[in-house]
């Protein structure tokens, strides 16, 4: 045999994983624009193609030795800039890179959902650039970089916190500095629903989010040998995503009377992301629990960023990322078979679990909130009103819709 | 050498194939609202969303076990219960039954678009859980499971009778026993055209559910190794499609005087459909030929089912997978390299798959038949006929409009 | 081990490769469908969708003996007629044929863009089938079949020439002929935009091609074993397409004072065409490099096109396909790390790929422009006014509409 097997192999699962990775750019654009108003599609459009072509680059640059570099006492890493390098991992130096570009990019996308119909272009491409080249590698650098926190035992194997908690941490910060679109709140405070234009494009999106996660998940072994381990993964995510699903249909049925639709989208979101740390450390009947868990977390976790933080996420990206980011990552301190409290294995894996999740939560919400203040206090982070009533395609693209023809009064002409 | 290379490569194969059958989930999602009405599109969605997460589970619970378990005299699986086990076919378990989850989700929700725009969601929700739970299960022990109809020599290679004829005779009884859509037949008994809200979405679906073909059928060699087989199915595949959509416009373009596009769209899926129990018995030539056959059946088939018949089959599933599903199995009595009638093998194929064909045909009939007279004598089938005019969006889900946004007045302000 | 593991390999690359290059196929059609108006929608997608079914049948029978059949002095294949045939390349010929149907699939598809919304159907059938039968394997076999080109040494991994300029030039032929479309060009010469009914679908198809491209560059190696290059033309494709997004972002932004979504959206598949002939032979370096010119390519191209040329190019085929196929084809001979200009390789390299620029665009031009006058001269290529006003869909196929419901007043009803 003329080439190393079980490299290509693990480099084949990798690069697979990270075309499906990917391809979850598309399930956020969907979902982001399904769930916000037309005048802003193309907007989203943009932003989410955005956070992914300068992300990726400035990852390649940046982001990808400040994360896997030699460590500088567990914190930073320092080298590996500009291209990378061979960890050792017995992967293709470039197809691990890529693998960790798409990563990079889900957390950077995850933001724009949640300060989605009101942010400054400019500003969008400045916080998207830092996220991707400094906020996400750092504390990705702890996780999975050799930092303290792999050092401490803290598990997450896909990034329930590396990738969705710093992702939505950032967008809670992001969405309070921002303010709510203008017509959420009444004048006594209550939120009003603003619906979305394309709730077929939405779940297009969560479609194609969950057929991605079978590359975020299972890639995220990084080798395509260990198959048991794979088709666990994969079975975990795959009924975790179930039950939230079906958990969260039946929430809504109660508290709305009616099984309410974008929530349970929302609700195999939530089941995925819960699912993402422990994939491979749960059993499948701890996998449907967690994921029916999830379904509370998503509902009840919207209902209290809407109505008590009172911070206006148009498409729950709080909710599902944040929230169930931290739940995923607790999770596995209960869950998992070896070492998790519910199979015997004491309190202490839940405390690391939940250290690292509260050091995650502080990097986030300090480095977003100085970056989110800088760019407020400079350039500016929102559009003028009349630019967010007549929507930020027009004003911020020049795109005078993104249905200009569909909208025209002589279609049929 | 610390890994079976055999079974990595084969896992890694059913692994895949399992994604792309998953992802035909979004297919048909996109076909069933593409091809209704918007006022429906979000029961639509949230129905095909559901028939997966709901049955996923139980079929992970209970339906494997009936399909795959030690068989009772070969007509019901009777053990692996709660998650399987290893059948020694030297797949991972796990990957197996992550395959096997996807298939079944695909035979529950053929059922929807036949029966789209007027059934209620509860209802939906039960009967989808026993196609999932009991009755693919059941017929498909009997093809794939060692059951009766295997050890006759039965072949069904990917399921054009285990998984799309049983989808489409329940189609068909439920739609019968459902009744037309109001407005469906005129006074006079004539049906009307009722279109669809978005053919661009409908033509999207049809688009995935074609590459989500590529592992329905490949993956279903359950392995990578057996690079020959996997070559041949994945183009008996390809043109099957492609001879059948190219029969279908034909035969609009003479029939109807001009090239119907969905009618074309229904022919590639009508060929996908046709070839799928024979992709690994047949030649090229021979599948190009059963592709053509499809369009025929397809065309003529739905025209019967609409205009004969008189049951509203909304987006022509019967015609797709019921009668396709006839063809397909049929044709490999007849196009088979190795036995097929025309290829000298006699009749005896030919009539060991018209039995195959019957008995599932009047296993599908009659259990569908006592579950939807069931569900029909108790909670009831059918939504009220101010809610089916109103749209079963507002009325079951309580969502104002999938386009709210979109489609009011001040999308430009 | 009782299987070629190398060859299992291989074609497992080159059969997932090949299936991702037929997802393109949806990509196309929804960007074409979305970047045009919603009275064409219906035929367009039935244009992509017959390149497709008519192309890959007639390639099988005649299209890949011309391209990689026993070769004729260098200029024409002359054997493997119906059905392929053994290359010895140690892919599965099966396998080999897959690929080779759906590259020449997105030959032709190009094409279609270029023509859309005005367009005789017939004419379109006629063609598309001219050009996957005869003109793309010939030149396709100078380049890829063993023929003259390669023989020189002309480089082309991917297609930037064999692919994209091809059906890039035959675009320009076939639109030029044509001539634009109704009120594109006002009394005074100066076009119009006319835009498109679906942003977000057009988006949608951006991203579908992107993922498509992971499948066009890295399974163009034809071997799963080479993972060093596989990998390198991952990270290449996906920063040559970011780089070139940035770029045409901020060209677009200096130059219309605003960042341009539907322009920015052409980047990236400019930057994908650029990148395609040298993915496997640049560094990164020399991708992003290649992408960022990619981007003014784009703009400044169909500028040309549109102010210079007075050619209507509905969805900027000839910009993106054509220009920055021969772009990216020229940058070989710049960029390459083994012969390029730019390391030191002089001139030679330069120039080979010059002349293979020049001879394909020779070759696609004199026989596209036969085939189109042809057409025009017989069965006619254009829709007559009425039928170009009213739209093709009712016209051509006798669909009222593609959103026909969703149109309609009474949706809420």
């Amino acid at each position: 045999m003329d080439f190393d097997l079980k490299m290509t192999l693990d480099t084949l699962w990798v690069i697979l994983g990270g075309i499906l990775v990917f391809w979850m750019q598309a399930g956020f654009a969907m979902v982001e624009t399904g769930f916000t108003r037309a005048k802003n599609a193309g907007n989203i459009i943009m932003k989410n193609l955005m956070d992914f072509a300068l992300g990726s680059i400035i990852y390649w640059i940046l982001g990808f030795g400040l994360m896997f570099g030699d460590s500088f006492h567990g914190i930073i890493g320092t080298s590996m800039f500009l291209g990378g390098g061979d960890l050792g991992n017995g992967i293709e130096p470039n197809a691990f890179m890529f693998f960790q570009v798409v990563f990079c990019a889900t957390a950077a996308t995850i933001v724009s959902g949640a300060m989605a119909e009101r942010t400054k272009f400019s500003a969008y491409l400045i916080y998207s650039f830092i996220i991707s080249a400094v906020i996400y590698p750092i504390s990705g650098h702890w996780i999975w970089g050799g930092g303290w926190l792999s050092d401490l035992g803290f598990h997450d194997f896909a990034g329930s916190t590396a990738v969705h908690s710093v992702g939505g941490w950032c967008a809670l910060i992001g969405a309070t500095i921002l303010g709510p679109r203008i017509g959420k709140y009444g004048k006594d405070g209550k939120p009003n629903a603003i619906p979305g234009h394309s709730l077929t494009l939405g779940a297009l999106g969560v479609f194609i989010l969950f057929m991605g996660w079978f590359g975020f998940n299972p890639g995220s072994s990084l080798s395509a040998t260990d198959t048991k381990l794979n088709a666990l993964v994969i079975m975990t995510t795959a009924l975790a995503a179930s039950a939230a699903a079906v958990s969260t249909m039946f929430i809504t049925w109660v508290r709305y009377k009616k099984p309410d639709v974008s929530m349970t989208l929302n609700g195999v979101l939530a089941g995925l992301v819960g699912i993402t740390a422990g994939c491979d450390a749960v059993s499948i009947p701890g996998a449907i629990i967690i994921g029916v868990i999830a379904g509370f977390v998503v509902v009840f976790g919207i209902e209290f960023v809407d109505k008590v933080l009172k911070v206006d996420d148009p498409v729950g990206a709080v909710g599902v990322h944040c929230l169930c980011g931290v739940w995923g990552t607790l999770a596995v301190g209960l869950f998992a078979t070896d070492g998790g409290l519910f199979y015997g294995g004491g309190f202490k894996y839940f405390f690391i679990q939940l250290l690292g999740v509260i050091a995650v939560a502080a990097w986030s919400i300090c480095t977003s909130f100085i970056l989110f203040k800088t760019i407020k206090a400079t350039i500016g982070l929102r559009v003028s009103r009349e630019e967010e009533i007549r929507g930020l395609d027009i004003e911020e693209h020049g795109l005078e819709s993104s249905y200009a023809d569909f909208l025209s009064s002589d279609i049929n002409i």
